[in-house]
């Protein structure tokens, strides 16, 4: 059946006499209907998540075959709709909500997230000014402060604080490349001032610096800015230190670019790496940038959350020097999908980078510099009102129950990690802090590829059996488990059920290969 | 009460008891329970949304003296969060649900929307590649190929087609942003292949041009991708062509340009455009661009679902002859924001412009290009399953469904202009060609500023009635009122409702200048 606008025996005038019947698509009753089936469906998949693989076994282009070509031209019914939901899209889901999710990082849902999103959803703003939703730009200031203070950050960060304050972002990826592009406008704007070189001739002297370790969004964030590949510097790190950057390494590379007539103008730091968790000294890499007067962000997109736990708190001293520091709420602080934060000490260098007003936009709140406008601190200009989601997380759970849940996964890695040390034919890579544990088993002596095979093969015949899934990393050329716990549904004895299926699969494996 | 990471008193180390008990963050039946209840919360709000005025009258500031300052420490009741959103939320609310909410252009919300919302939101993945969530990549390949098919997209564009394909992006500011760097890496690629010039000095050359009516967020682009202030072409356009970039104005600026040794890169072309939904002439305008092997982007956020219907198909005719098409189910296409649709006809550039592999997102799917990841169509690293939206709403009310919802907008917004037009104390400043009239009371002649405080003052005493929300735009000088027919529960009965508070309001206001 082809749709409508494809067919030639269509009547090109618009069917007027149907143009006033119909839809009613937001009719509330129909809505409250629909919506309280839809829960229902929502709470069975929760409470039968554990009964799916937890990584999806469906082959590349299994879904096409299932499903039409094309849009249908009749509506059809809810029913038949979550019907297919079940047969046809479940399968090719990847349950980042089961307990037995032990991959990547973890992406958080929890009732109180989810209330948020509903009740965002239906409010349903574009709130890139003030005006748009008074609310939303005012709720999503407080809850950024009330995290700051969590975090114990200091209170330039802080919209009470002055020139700072804290802004929602999408994801880390965004936080980083609105924190460069600031970092670049400043520069930029110094190194013209006197008129001698233009634009782009500043651009190519501005140099980056971060781990090997940092996150791809890093080198995303400098492709996008235009920093030029040859002013990309990946610290080299080490099992030595845990794969920090040390700081004496950080100095020396300043050094030779300054010496080399380049601009050292951005440092991205990490507490909590991607690979290990590794936290990097800010402290000591502050001071130098500091010293330069280069802009110095920190990436604490996993690990940022933990910090408000005060034994934990003191990854963060150092976060005095910085200038932009961002967590995710929506990894492992109950905050469901995308809710990022940043926030900045100064928010000049941001509005200098991204503030336009166009005239449709101009209105007398904004003209009168009466309000922020988060459209200014972001890269698109519609924004959800996602503030909702954190007030609910904060005020359902309270920081109390927030911290007894980052403790609870804490704890489970560490007896997890109890159990990896207690049994010799595994091995713990580097020391755990938070709820990543970086292990594998050990290779047999002289093993030609230093367990690469044995592992990547356990792994993947763990992840096979649908019972958990877990992923891995290379450190230094090391293949390596990771084994993250921070599912909000994760409890001891899915744990321990873990732990077993990676023995019984190690034991085959170590069995072929004696 | 200060939070527990800023008290002295506290033990620095964790409450080990504790750490296990507490917390049950997504327990399926309190889940279910919350969520029924967030459900009625919500149908009842969408109810009784008339009763509020559209338009937020709250003060700059509101919001603070009426929450604490800091987050609670022990959980509080849904119940008592929802009192709280009733009282300090909901006043700080600007409308843009209500079927008496006429600015900007719409964020629809929809039952459909909304159930998809629903169920992306609890399914919660962050599906940055194919592994994540096979479901995920694969239902928006298929969705974007549906919408693609109703639009009648030439092939190339469609996942089918071969090299090209759709993708959902947050916003058209994201989608304007991707399609430009793809742009620059082609042509930065190009210019330095013989080792001639520098990345930089490439950069500099490159000209971006649109039109003085485009969407701020297409220098937003400009900014970001650092192509430089001096480069950045905004055609100049006029009554005399509705607003739409005159070829030849396009043609002699590229000349111009080619004579100065820069390169001509990029062109941005509207259909629909913010201020008074102008339509650029694709067909001429592309051929053009190709004969410079320029990339062209079209920015039909606003009018691009109106296309599907067959009798307004002819408002993109010519884009066989660009690079990258986007419109926004989000506005008008009963797809609750955020779901903008980008498809490019080439995916390659793209690829070369965003595309990483990080070991730890290192899997065999991706390596044996079996799938496509899209992380490296967009920005950001992690994603939501936001095609779950788009399917819901194309099945739920069926491509037939969603057309008599679009003509019985134009079919509202040409009715108020006839009752505009009727009466001549007003008069239509641009034709209207889809749901947005651009009008304005007639000035009384000689009038020094031309109107300007008259409707601005209009404008304001109308939005100040709380009975409806309408914007403003200045149009080559002349200041302009928008009314933009397109919420999902707008009927005539608004339309003619507004049509009569507009009148009081001007009768009022012109008896005082009289």
């Amino acid at each position: 059946m082809a749709p409508e606008g494809t067919t030639n025996g269509t009547s090109s005038a618009a069917p007027a006499a149907n143009a006033m019947a119909g839809l009613q698509p937001l009719d509330p009753e129909e809505f409250r209907r629909h919506a309280h089936q839809m829960v229902d469906f929502v709470a069975d998949y929760y409470k039968g998540i554990e009964s799916f693989p937890v990584r999806s076994e469906v082959k590349p282009g299994y879904l096409r075959p299932l499903l039409p070509d094309v849009a249908p031209e009749q509506a059809e019914s809810l029913d038949s709709i979550l019907e297919d939901v079940r047969s046809h899209i479940l399968p090719g889901v990847t349950h980042w909500q089961s307990p037995n999710f032990y991959a990547y990082f973890p992406s958080n849902s929890s009732t109180a997230g989810y209330l948020g999103e509903m009740l965002s959803g239906a409010i349903n703003i574009v709130g890139f000014h003030w005006l748009a939703s008074p609310a939303a730009t005012e709720l999503e200031m407080l809850m950024l402060d009330w995290v700051g203070r969590l975090l114990n950050l200091p209170e330039a960060f802080l919209h009470t604080g002055g020139t700072g304050g804290g802004v929602i972002q999408g994801t880390a990826s965004e936080a980083v490349l609105v924190a460069l592009l600031a970092a670049r406008q400043k520069w930029v704007a110094k190194l013209t001032q006197g008129g001698d070189i233009s634009q782009s001739e500043a651009l190519s002297k501005l140099v980056v610096y971060t781990s090997d370790q940092a996150h791809s969004c890093v080198q995303k964030a400098c492709m996008v800015a235009g920093i030029e590949k040859k002013n990309w510097r990946f610290l080299k790190t080490s099992f030595d230190t845990n794969f920090a950057i040390d700081p004496a390494v950080f100095e020396e590379a300043v050094k030779k670019d300054l010496e080399a007539g380049l601009v050292p103008a951005f440092l991205c730091a990490t507490v909590g790496t991607t690979s290990s968790t590794a936290i990097d000294p800010l402290k000591a890499l502050g001071t130098i940038t500091q010293e330069h007067g280069m802009w110095m962000h920190v990436d604490a997109a996993y690990a940022g959350p933990a910090c408000i736990c005060p034994e934990l708190r003191h990854h963060l001293d150092g976060v005095e020097l910085v200038d932009s520091f961002c967590m995710n709420a929506h990894k492992w602080m109950l905050t469901n999908f995308d809710c990022s934060l940043l926030w900045v000490k100064d928010s000049k260098p941001l509005l200098d980078a991204l503030s336009l007003q166009p005239e449709y936009l101009r209105n007398a709140a904004s003209e009168a510099s009466l309000v922020v406008d988060f459209k200014d601190w972001q890269l698109p200009l519609g924004r959800r009102f996602r503030s909702l989601k954190l007030w609910l997380v904060m005020r359902l759970y309270g920081a109390n129950g927030i911290r007894a849940y980052l403790r609870k996964h804490i704890q489970l890695a560490a007896e997890f990690e109890e159990l990896v040390r207690a049994d010799e034919r595994y091995e713990v890579l580097v020391p755990r802090t938070f709820a990543l544990l970086c292990f594998r088993a050990k290779p047999p002596a002289g093993d030609p590829d230093n367990g690469r095979t044995l592992n990547a093969t356990l792994l993947e015949n763990v992840n096979k059996t649908g019972k958990l899934f877990f992923t891995h990393t290379v450190l230094d050329g090391v293949y390596t488990l990771r084994f993250c716990v921070g599912n909000s549904r994760t409890e001891r004895e899915h744990v321990l059920a873990a732990w077993d299926v990676i023995n019984q699969e190690a034991e085959k494996l170590l069995k072929g290969s004696a």
